[in-house]
């Protein structure tokens, strides 16, 4: 891949598994079903809220590219990929709960909509109705690579809390929790899709899944610096105004003059920043080549997940994959 | 069992199982072990509010007296046990973030001693590792139960939210209530211990779990009609201050006459009732026999519950799993 990275629509990384994606939402809406009325009220707004399914397109796409395509098929990649879903829309939901967050892709969430009590037990529910159908499947390895995945995912919740308000915080620190949080469950998701293929197919895409996540991740909080509101569908410097340290600032801080430092400092004390004090920071970051150094470490990071697809042979579920690395750094939302 | 029980206590009961009750409790320390600080500092604070063991005593009275004191042991109880009791320290942890509870056996809640971030996603990590801990011992049978289990308490949960300030609340919603809330994991608990038994002995096993545990939730929301805070460790009339209604409430309110209801009514539109006014309720639900129709709803789930004990074979554990019946009626905390 060269720095130059083509536009890749999510559509285009779809395309080779798109009927099954299809079924994804289905098996979605069979697995959380209930007839408690709260239940399935919240269940009704979740799939509203439901997201591009890109955990689920990468564990198709791996399991194709890794002998489902040519005859090795299990016929629980759907319902396994309905399952990676549904860990991730539990996690979504306590997040929002621990944040406090009004808005996720434009919907209220479930904390603002109903209260913060019904996120708390939703999750709950969410997360043992997808051990549940993992259990139904009979599927071994893919409840221990996710079980594994989901408690990474709360101790990456963990670091998640100590970044805040830290200007000691570093990029070693920054790195582990952006593999925690974010990254874990798209390697669980890569893997999980590969189970029936030989292990060195299987630890390849583990490992394409890592990078590609934590490229996913930085891309993420470059959006918070670099897009409005209207396109990413929640504030713009929302995560400086709820004093989250991520790579930009962190990488900006290392760069900057003293009195540069105690604008953030400002901010950091600051319990609800205004505007322009946000929008100067914003600036700062960018002035001492924060998101340039974040970017960068983004593109290297879609470089070596790439080199990991060399192992696979020649497939449109490989080129899919390979679509997904530029989709994850190039995205605006 | 006649109407009148014997006080039996718990250490009574524990007698057969004590030596693995102390391996227990190593275990649960193993399975929640964790290198990242925050989670470590909760786990101690959790391993000191450690309650008495009543449900990794079941599992284990269970196993002894379904064949595991036979011949038939089971080296993975002592693990499963505490399996049982991660489950329910991470519901405790999450209800009591839900409920906003600042004490839990004396002891301050981890929402209050810490936050309500950290208990949702101590919760989290909790459970997780619950679920880790069953993939390890590969015990599929186990993992079904308690999964199922779990998505049950979280149902249970739903409906202790509408069970809030309802008059119109009855008898058939609260034993759903205290069935998925409470008693599903006692059967769950009753019914892993027995899971290499025959059949008829693991189903009897998770049918005196559910009576049991329907009769020890029944005499704990008698409890707090009946007790001080000093015995209990939480304050008395605190389910009338939150406005819980309970069996005791719903049994009294069919009797009372519309003055009597009145009042009621009052204290549920109070937002936080006076002394006073929770005193006079009390009255009100004891003078209407409240309290006298739930502990002969409790004593008669005792009953049933020690019926199911007869189609297994005399053993110390048995009678020891009787006695349990006779301490969750009888116990006065």
């Amino acid at each position: 891949m060269s720095q130059q990275v083509a536009r890749v629509s999510l559509p285009d990384v779809q395309r080779p598994v798109a009927g099954e994606l299809e079924q994804v939402v289905a098996e979605l809406r069979r697995v959380i079903a209930a007839d408690f009325p709260i239940v399935s009220e919240v269940n009704d707004h979740l799939l509203q809220m439901k997201g591009k399914l890109f955990r689920p397109t990468l564990l198709l796409l791996s399991h194709q590219a890794s002998g489902g395509g040519r005859g090795l098929k299990d016929p629980r990649a759907v319902t396994l990929a309905a399952v990676v879903e549904l860990i991730h829309l539990a996690t979504l939901v306590h997040d929002d709960s621990v944040d406090h967050s009004v808005l996720r892709r434009g919907l209220p969430t479930i904390n603002a909509l109903f209260s913060h009590q019904i996120a708390v037990i939703m999750g709950d529910y969410l997360y043992s109705r997808a051990i549940i159908e993992l259990v139904r499947l009979d599927d071994h390895e893919a409840l221990r690579v996710l079980s594994r995945v989901t408690n990474e995912m709360t101790v990456g919740e963990m670091r998640q809390l100590e970044a805040h308000d830290k200007l000691a915080y570093g990029e070693g620190a920054y790195d582990e929790l952006i593999r925690a949080k974010t990254a874990s469950l798209l390697s669980g998701a890569c893997e999980v899709g590969a189970l029936l293929a030989p292990a060195n197919y299987r630890q390849a895409l583990a490992r394409f899944g890592m990078l590609l996540g934590m490229a996913f991740q930085i891309t993420d909080d470059l959006l918070d610096y670099t897009e409005p509101e209207a396109v990413t569908g929640k504030p713009s410097g929302l995560d400086l105004r709820e004093h989250k340290v991520t790579l930009p600032l962190i990488a900006a801080l290392a760069r900057v003059a003293p009195e540069g430092r105690r604008v953030v400092e400002q901010l950091m004390e600051a319990a609800e920043p205004g505007d322009d004090l946000v929008a100067e920071v914003i600036r700062l970051v960018e002035g001492a080549g924060g998101l340039e150094v974040a970017r960068h470490r983004a593109l290297d990071l879609a470089q070596q997940a790439e080199a990991e697809l060399d192992m696979l042979p020649p497939s449109p579920a490989r080129d899919a994959l390979q679509g997904s690395i530029a989709y994850a750094v190039e995205r605006r939302s």
